[in-house]
């Protein structure tokens, strides 16, 4: 069985478990006051060029978005999301746990546009006029959406713009960053300086395991470790973390992940869309969304896995491919060569 | 300044003040443990036919329904309710902050429909196949609802047995019941047969303050007092809520509140419709919803005053004009009155 | 049967009830925005000689300190109390239901002494040393206290002065503050220059219910109302706390309260000493801690009403006996002979 | 220099490492539905003799404890724990986070007693007689305790009888589980009879990292993984655990862990015992609390490290020496080498 069904299915990138099995008996400090965390906050410190940000390695992406939503918020602000956004569906309700809401707004292709931040807290919105309502306070984006797409730098900018009229923090989960890296124009400096606080994902980018929050706004350091300790974000071996950091931020290791991942992504949309089948999102990512017929689907089912989005109508079904740095172009090619061969036999698309 | 404005802008029918300064010197055990709190029990009990329903008496309906999502839910789980649900906009995020998520559907006219909670709970919803993602658990409605709509007793039905059918509970926010029970087919009687919860609000019906929480739901019963009281929800001098509920609920003074809202405002809205104001809904209860030219509105507000609920194009607004137990009938003959005059001269609606 | 188990026995001085009756039909808006309000803050701020102070009116004592827990603390912050405090105690958890830990101290008879804080916050506390601990934040007293002492100015100032070598806030309960300010050298005056808040408790003194916050802090009044309203404390008819405190606040009714309170405490005080029943506490205020024989117990229970607080050895029993506005004096009389009269029976102390 | 400061300082054993090397690319499903997690779960329900049980592969201890309050206690339930409990003191808060408080009790040498369970719970407790206190509803033990002590099964018995009398949850915090079981007669299978809950520790006994959930009573079954997904707790990489509780749970290898580290934790203790140096607690596990002098520990800390934890004396300080399945014995005695050598010098104790 060959699987696209996510970015996170093999282990880690061979030169992060060697970093692990190199420093075994090293004897290390705990709860991330270790030389190697240091050195990749120092790393990380250095791709940004930004040497005043916070960086604090954590576990997972919901584990990083509650933190996030706990330490940067009072009780009464929220967080503007779009429906598809990660904390708005997947995450078993983390942020609301922390006790803030996610104000949902529509977007388009996963992405938050201006406008759906100014309905909100604009003059238009009634709703928003007083004690009786929550206080949006930050904007959640991904970069790359959970529907693949990515922002440009312009749109960021503007992101940036909206937020600053309303006095709203930016945060973007990075949990695909490396993706993105790879296909926007949007650079890790870039993201330092519109975000107030963004995560390095480090899961789906070859780590074992672990995020980086990144945070550029003063405002939010103080006590940022605490609140990380205190949902369970600080992990006692956190050297582990920065052993993984210190691997994947040299030699341009974090970025070949978005690379390769990709690039196969790309092979993969080229075949489906030189075969007819319809994209429902024009990605540009590791991530591509596309309309299959059942039938087609029972066929390659016997050989592939990826994950079922939605049901258009019930003879098609939307499908979501996910490549990754272990993906292997061979598989790439089959999945085509097959799904070539299954239309041959003449059924409709 | 003639107020529509909302139906608590009066302190108490007199006879509930009264009751009060009977009572003054009387002495009385705290924490809702006295004889007027267990006698406005008995009385609603009565009224709903079910001995075995617990009461209990609270402040007011945003406590209520806090304390309810607090006591009814475990963490993962979530209230579905209709966008303009008061839960959902007007309290400040309360139930997040009890750490319990909000799933908004969409609903017509402020009622959710079976349709909306399948959409949530059923097959074709992907994301609510597992662990990543909230627990639909309760249905959060209102009677009537922030649109002035009623649910009829076969549309309660409907949404009972959807819950049944998705292991739901079935919880209304009965802060208007009064006004609901004179223009529905639902009794007392019904909302107990069907909902595992429902409170009758007090604040609204011409109590100072108080709203009478009913648990029908056995199963929802256990330790209610304790979350009430860890809420700020039990109150010291908890016999002030039994006496105003034993006044309320005898002599039909509960029923006669919405009886005499209701009637003002069928009276305002025949004297609207008559001269050709279009309702942006068409309410039975005692709010009403209209759409106004800003340039009437403007003169009425010399004298009248009501609340902005939108702008659906630069010249025209839409309004909500409330009546309650204490709206005097020639003022809404007044707002008649000066509406058709204003508009006798000519402007455009 | 004759009460001393509280001092929120009775409902409410007749001025409070009258205030309310005579306003019925003025009409107010809603939600604290009214000009009572307004009257009642402006009132309190010229008492407490602080024209910049924040006052919200809530609805009790819980509710009350939950709020400030949740408006003024960060997630990782700590309450420092005395165990025998009551958001240690008597409110269900309250505190810890938003998140925030109760540090409990020993203190000495129910006060808070510098020295307990340096204990917590002191060099020689190694757990306070990083972030595997909560940090604490907010020192909780409250005056009168639980036990009925009250801290002197001396006390006060040397408590601000601890809070300020550490960091820490100083909020006082002041649920019993009318009989305090009685019975002790702290003005209100000074409660606003040594705290960063306090609350004047209305159900205590002569109320019907209402607590009126004071904020002296700047940093932290932003945005108190939005919490307050998130956890049920914004009353849609606000006005009639502000009703309730204008009251109080005028004519030194409020102070009125205290006085005859501590009238009757000490009467009863110098009855009992005087008969050589122990006292447990030696309080100034109007609750009263003595520690009674089991056999006299049970002959004054026919006539009087107590609180049990423990039970020092099989055959003696700690009480409570509180006084109020509203006790008789005959009445504490009555108590005095009745005690006089069985111990002449002959059985021991 | 040589660390005796804790357990967990080295990354873990090389057959852990080993196995995550070997399967890289094999390829899993997510989120703990996986074969290795499977086989985990399967070999542990074998060690415990409980083919019913419950087990959640989870990442670290204060994630595990948090869990267990936010899904196992409704809101006004309370955690019972003696004063040097982990979840009391180190875990900054994450049980009050979870909204659950911890009620202290003094024990003795970190370990709780039935009579401290009784006077919470019993009748002398005159704070738990109703809805204004928290409900004790679970009682939080370590194996071993933060004091090194360990329970006897016994001593389990008699604190399970205490539960059941109280209706009381017994959850076991088992950190050092690997410790306790090789120096206490409680046995894996004792626990899955006695407690309802408990989790064996991975972190501290040659994981990377990890801690086994282990859920006995039914009742506490249900959504259990909802929770610690809300949480944070679901790792993407799940299997990552199940591969490492894999490797531990066979040929032994968890309990030579505990057996290594007290074999030298006992050849450090005979040393320290024979030169005189006093303990705090006589631990019969990998943590011993000895006392030194001031002026020894000076010269020590040239080569040495351990953790302070109190300073009994000025002339005094009590140190915590910690051993582990990675201390090399002759570090052991070259520590009682150095020691003996500098008291030889001929300073006092």
């Amino acid at each position: 069985m060959i699987s696209f069904v996510n970015d996170y299915s093999e282990n880690a990138f061979p030169e992060v478990i060697e970093a692990i099995l190199r420093t075994n008996l090293e004897g290390n400090p705990a709860y991330t006051n270790d030389p190697h965390t240091e050195n990749a906050a120092s790393l990380i410190r250095g791709k940004i060029r930004n040497e005043q940000a916070l960086i604090q390695l954590l576990m997972g992406g919901t584990q990083t978005n509650l933190i996030a939503a706990a330490a940067f918020l009072r009780p009464h602000e929220a967080v503007i999301t779009v429906r598809s956004g990660h904390i708005c569906v997947h995450e078993t309700g983390a942020i609301e746990s922390t006790g803030h809401k996610c104000l949902e707004v529509e977007g388009a292709e996963g992405k938050i546009r201006p406008e759906d931040v100014e309905r909100v807290c604009g003059p238009q919105n009634w709703d928003h006029a007083g004690v009786l309502t929550v206080k949006p306070r930050m904007v959640y984006i991904s970069q790359s959406t959970e529907r693949g797409t990515v922002y440009s730098r312009q749109e960021l900018q503007a992101l940036r713009q909206v937020c600053d009229r309303y006095g709203l923090l930016l945060y973007c989960d990075g949990a695909r960053l490396s993706s993105a890296l790879d296909c926007s124009d949007v650079t890790l400096p870039d993201l330092a300086a519109l975000c107030d606080a963004f995560y390095i994902g480090g899961t789906k980018s070859g780590a074992l395991f672990g995020e980086a929050m990144v945070i550029i706004n003063d405002s939010l350091k103080p006590d940022f470790q605490y609140i990380a300790k205190q949902r369970g974000g600080l992990l006692a071996k956190g050297w582990l973390l920065g052993l993984q950091f210190e691997v994947l931020m040299q030699d341009g290791l974090f970025e070949s992940c978005g690379r390769i991942a990709n690039r196969e992504a790309m092979r993969l949309k080229a075949g489906l869309d030189r075969l007819g089948i319809p994209f429902s999102v024009n990605s540009p990512s590791n991530q591509q969304f596309y309309i299959f017929p059942g039938w087609l689907l029972e066929k390659l089912n016997r050989d592939y896995a990826w994950e079922v989005i939605s049901r258009p109508d019930p003879a098609h079904t939307e499908i979501r491919l996910v490549t990754s740095w272990a993906t292997k172009p061979e598989d790439v090619d089959r999945f085509i060569r097959d799904t070539e061969r299954y239309l041959a036999d003449g059924q409709p698309l």
